[in-house]
This record gives C-alpha cells, structure tokens and sequence, in this order.
C-alpha cells in the first residue's frame, strides 16, 4: 500500500472515532495542541530554521521567505488561534431542520462532520496549524500536504499537533501529513475517491487550476480574486476615491483587493483623474484603455490587454478601464471576473439594486470596499477559506461549511404501503 | 466551437436572464410547459414510438421497454408533475441569514440559481421533463443529456418543453438537449469547468462512475444504494419481519430498497427462519454465509461472497449475514455500504443511539423501512435525486439543492482600517 493510501485508510479509521467524541473532548484537545505549539516551540522553530537555510540557498523572494519564516510570536499567534478556536460553538450535531412525518416517524436533519478532509497548500506553515485546528474542531480527520518550501516546518508542526490531539484522547491518525512533497503523491490524493470526502486547495491558481483538473474527488475551490470596483455615475466622487484606494492599496497581496477599476464614462473625466493620481502616489502601477491614457492624469499608463482584464495582480498594479455604463460594467464582470467580490459605487437607487441582482459573484457590494470579504469580517468565526465555486458553500466559509448532514428516523414499526 | 461548447455558451447566456426573472413568470411558464406537453402530445409519443420500435429490434430487455415507452396517461402524468411544480414555494431569493456588521453593512446571505445545471441520465424520458421543470422553477439554465435509447423521445420533449417555455417570457436556451448520444459528447460536457457549475448524473452505478472518473466539473452524485436492514437482539420479531420483507420486496428496483440483511448471532436461529421463509415466498433469491445456509429454513440458499456485501441487486435479491453484534454490525455497514438508506430493528435504546451515531449513511432509521428515504416521503416537495455525496447536499434533495447563495452586502462608504 502507498504511503498516501496507508495516510487514507487510518484517516478513515480515525474519522469513525472522531464522529462519537463530544464538543468538549475536541476543545480540549484544541487546547491542547495550542499548549504543545509553544511547549515545543524549540523543535519547530529547528525545522524551521532548516527550512529557512534551504530556501534562502535557493533564491526564493522575500515575500515568499517571509510567509515561510516562523519565530516565538508567529507561533504563539498561531496557537492563540487554536484557544480561540476552541471558544467558538460546535455546528455538529446542530439539527437543521425536522419534522415529524403523516406516518408518526420522527425526522430530523442533523449536522455531522464530512469525515476525511484533505489540504493540499503552499509554503505557509501557519496553514498547517489552522487547517488541522478547523478540522478536528468540527470532528474530522485531516490529511495535509503541504509544499516542499515549508516540508521540515510542517512535519515538524504536524508532529507536534497530532501527538498532543492524541495525549489529550483523539484518536491515532486525525492530523497526518503526506511526508512525501512529489506531484504524484499529491496526485495520488487527488484520485482517492471514496477514501476523501473533500479536498481543499489553499494556494494560487496554478494550484487550484491543477486540482481541479485532476481531482476525482469532491473539491472545494477558494481564493482566486479578480475583484472589481465600479464608479457608475451617480458615484459620489469622494467616497469613490476612498473606497478604490482601500480596495487597491490596503493589503494588496490578497484575493479581496480590488484588481480592476470600472468608471462610467459620462463622469470618468472629472472622476477618475484624483482616483489615479492618488494611486500612483501609492505607487501603483496602473494599465488601461485608450480613454484612461487620454486623461493625462498620471505620468504613466500602460496599454492595457485583453489578458490585464482576466489577471489577479496581487500586486500594486491595476487596470482601468471606461465603460458606457451600467450594462457594460455588468458585462464585463460578469466576462473578466473570477466571481469572488464585486462592488459599485452610487448613489443611485435602482442601479444598486441592478448590480446586487446581475453581477454573478460570492460577495457583491454597495458603496464598500471589497476588502471586507473574509470570515472574520462577515462574523463567521474562523474561516477555512473562501469559497469561489456555487456547490456547497460559497464565498467565506465558517466551521459549518466543513460538516454535512444526516436524516436520522425514529420509528416505530413503519413500513411504505 | 463545438456542438456542447455552443450549448454551454447558449446556456450560461440564458442563465444570467433567468436569474433576474420572477418566480411568479417561472411559474406560469412550467404551466405553460404543462399545456404544450398534452397539446403536442401526438408528436412526442411519435418520436417516442420510433424509440420503441428501434428498441424492441435491438432486443431491448422488457423492464427496460416499459421504462422507455409513453402514452397520453403517461405524459399527463408528466404535465401535471410539472404543474405542481409551479404551486411549490420559491427557494430562490430566500434570506438564508443576515446581520449587520460592526461598522454598518448591512450584509445578508441570499439563495441564488446555481447557474448552469448539466444532467446525465439513462433512457427515462420522464427524466427529461422532471430535471427540466426542476432547473426552469430554481432558475437555473439546464442543459441535458439522455441516452440514445430515447433520443428522439427526448429531443421531442425537449423541443416542446424549450419551445413553450420561451414563448411564455423565459430566455433562449434555458432548456436545451445534448443532440449527439456519443460518448465523447457527454465526456465534453464533464470537462466544461467554469461553464457547467454542476452536473448530476442520474442513472446506474456504470453512468455514475463514468461522471466521477471524468467530470472535471463539480458533480453531486446520486443513487446507488447498497442498503442494510439490521436485526438486534432486542429487535421485536413480527416487527423485523414487516420490515425486512418491506424493505425488500415493496419495490425492489429502487435505490432505496434493502440489499442485505444482517442479524445478530444470539438470536438468528428464532427471528431469521421466519424472515427468510417469507421472503422465498415472495421470490427472493437468498444468498448467505455459513450460519443462515445452516438454518435450513429455506430450500435453497446459496453462498455469499466478499462481492456479495457491496453489491446493489435492484432484484428480488438479497444477502444475509450473521454477525456477532452491534458492533460487527455498524463495522460490515460502514465498510459495505453505499452510505444511503441504513435501519436498525431493536427495542434497545443504547443500540439504537449508538446505530444513529456510528453508521455513516444520508438516512439512518431505527425501527422503519428504509424504503422511505425519498423527496416526497421526507416533505421535501419535488425531489432532484439522492445524494450520496456529503458536499453540498446529503439524501434526498429538494428544490434548495439546485441553488447557491450570494452575500450582499449593503454599505455608504465603509473602508478596512
């Protein structure tokens, strides 16, 4: 049997026990494993050192090292995470919905968890920590598989984690991390039909384009954001200015930055021109169609390409471009976007209502930045990511979105006539 | 572009108008539907009489001619499916939950179409109306895809059905039928990620694994029910009879009907005589191990294999095995089963918690037939199919099931800090 498949068959295992243990048996547990990340922080903070090493030998950016680097307070924020995490209610055994039925059985309708869980991400180990905190919270066994930058670090993490889950009465095998980093393990995962409930990409989209490709089993889909704001033209001018910079500039290395910038051309002239000075004295770069360009309100434009209205920079850059008005604005994110969060400016009531209704994506807002998409934001307690498909769950996803359900029947001797 | 690619595209057109019209023009066009499918009747049962003429030549089996043929009787039934479609209640719109945040947005979580809906199924041209009527009332644009043992039933149908429902106000290409029965037609259909947002495949354990092998898409699969009657030692005896017989013999070519029937060892020789008697009465084939051909009860009962257990007949078929209890119970149905109908026959409240808890099933019974896992028997109004997945939707599945949800969000300016 393969390491991956050997990982699948306890992880099964462990699921059945996992599905009996009670709220309170889970929380401790969660506590548990926050207590060893710093009981043991000498031992991961080595692994990750090792991982450090190699990945600065090997020339990786800054960015990436810096997402990849642990340290005393990283760790202790990520077991701070874990104790939070054990604070909030459990959704399983939440009943959804029942009845009871014309032939006197008692339906119900009741939250379980899915069972086997896999996470197939990319080099930052606090991944590691939070997905197996999130799974064993809504009692079900993880299988991780984490990138080749972070693998010291997250065996390390995942080492630690499973071992104090199990002291404190989880059973063997809820958190396991495939040891191997190769493509075909991670394939392998991907193929486990009937062995894994649901696999959860977190990472970029040559990662989630891969999964969805290959996977055979059930797969969530999350991140990618090719987020737009729209100045119709009944946009106040000012609160459009705030809002683009925040969308743009606020953290713009995340799937809930704004991308793309859509202006009315009725108004864009007298609109546009502060919006773009602002950002570039942000320092960021901006792409555009020929209206954008013939403005002149910025030292530089870059032509913009078909390709700039389907790219999630993730980066201080933006494209711009004019458009006749609502109609098109509505086209064109419906075209170009990746349908997480979408935003018009206005003060116009019967365009708000147009965009809320048209525009196809997880979060559509009004007079906001589309920067407040997150599970923390919305109120949902912690989230496991953010949902950018329609089956299952859609937009940020709180612990409810890592159970299923169950119809339990209580009887009496029914049968169907 | 393709002959699948045009429908999609045709599709996902229709879909962003049919997500903007109300329920209240919904409706009167699946009324509309109704009407044309008895004023057009004389066309669809001549196409539909081509289908059996070329059936019966090909030798088709006699279970399957009667699944295929229709007659005004039959196609009335169909219509007035379609009718009381149109009285259901609207999931589409519904406010699933909603609060406002700290800083003032109003944000709610609404249900929305889920797009476009992709469905596979066998030579039922009932089929055809039902997924139609379902796709049409939620809003969603529905592409299908029969088998070619009705293909001209089904594009009679669907021409009627496409043709009454655009001239009742719904959008071109709301209901449209994949021509071509080839395989790699529908191979092409599991492929469109980003055009298809579901596919349901709804068929035979052959169908399903093709669509779960292929689908590149996201897929909710339905079905195959390999499910277990279990007969506890405190189980009351003329109880366990009704059930097992019931289980088993009131319709066996369903999903839903018992595949095996598993009773414990200390009490086999007094409750399963009777049972098995009963059941070869009613022209079951009975196969068994060791212990149940040891009874001698009945004249013949053949030896079970390992393949035996994990088999879905749909016959008057089933396998019988002794176990030593609950435990051995819950182990054989977890690792045989299908995860669809499981019931346990006992007057013992522990087992009975401990079979609800532990079994890993979309409907766990105690004391009742499992013949009762079923959109209309739960009060779930129509029925799309049942899922045996755990994403998104879990048994049987209401009209909710063919929607998403979208977070609106209501703001007048808000920024991230």
């Amino acid at each position: 049997m393969s390491e991956v498949m050997e990982l699948a068959v306890r992880a099964r295992r462990a699921a059945a026990r996992l599905g009996v243990t009670s709220s309170s048996e889970r929380d401790g547990a969660l506590e548990s494993m926050a207590a060893a990340l710093v009981a043991r922080s000498g031992e991961i903070l080595e692994a990750n050192a090792r991982d450090m090493t190699a990945a600065q030998a090997a020339g990786t950016a800054p960015a990436l090292l810096d997402r990849l680097a642990l340290d005393e307070t990283r760790l202790k924020a990520i077991a701070d995470a874990l104790e939070s995490l054990a604070m909030l209610p459990d959704p399983v055994g939440e009943i959804v919905e029942g009845h009871t039925l014309p032939n006197g059985i008692r339906l119900s309708k009741v939250r379980v968890p899915l069972g086997v869980v896999a996470i197939i991400f990319e080099a930052r180990p606090n991944v590691t920590a939070d997905a197996a905190g999130l799974c064993l919270k809504t009692g079900n066994a993880v299988i991780l598989r984490g990138g080749s930058l972070a693998v010291h670090s997250n065996q390390a993490l995942t080492g630690v984690l499973a071992s104090a889950a199990e002291n404190a009465g989880m059973p063997e095998g809820c958190i396991q991390i495939v040891e191997s980093t190769s493509r075909e393990a991670a394939e392998e995962l991907m193929g486990l039909h009937g062995h894994i409930d649901v696999l959860i990409p977190r990472g970029g989209a040559g990662l989630i384009r891969s999964v969805v490709e290959n996977a055979k089993v059930p797969v969530i889909e999350t991140g990618v954001g090719n987020c737009h704001v729209y100045l119709h033209e009944a946009a106040d001018p000012e609160m459009a200015r705030r809002i683009v910079v925040n969308a743009k500039c606020q953290r713009p290395g995340v799937c809930n930055a704004a991308e793309s910038l859509l202006v009315d051309e009725s108004v864009h002239a007298e609109v546009l021109a502060p919006i773009l000075r602002e950002l570039e004295a942000n320092g960021v770069t901006i792409v555009g169609d020929e209206h954008v360009a013939a403005l002149g309100a910025v030292r530089s434009v870059e032509p913009a390409t078909e390709e700039d209205w389907a790219t999630e920079y993730l980066d201080l850059k933006i494209s711009v471009k004019v458009v006749a008005g609502l109609e098109e604005a509505i086209d064109h994110i419906n075209t170009y976007g990746s349908k997480h969060s979408e935003s018009i400016v206005t003060a116009d009531y019967a365009a708000s209502q147009r965009f809320l209704a048209e525009v196809d994506a997880a979060a559509v807002y009004v007079n906001a930045s589309t920067r407040f998409t997150d599970g923390g934001e919305f109120g949902l307690g912690a989230e496991i990511g953010i949902s950018t498909q329609k089956l299952h769950a859609r937009g940020p996803m709180g612990l409810s979105a890592l159970t299923s359900s169950k119809f339990v029947l209580m009887g009496n001797g029914q049968i169907r006539e």
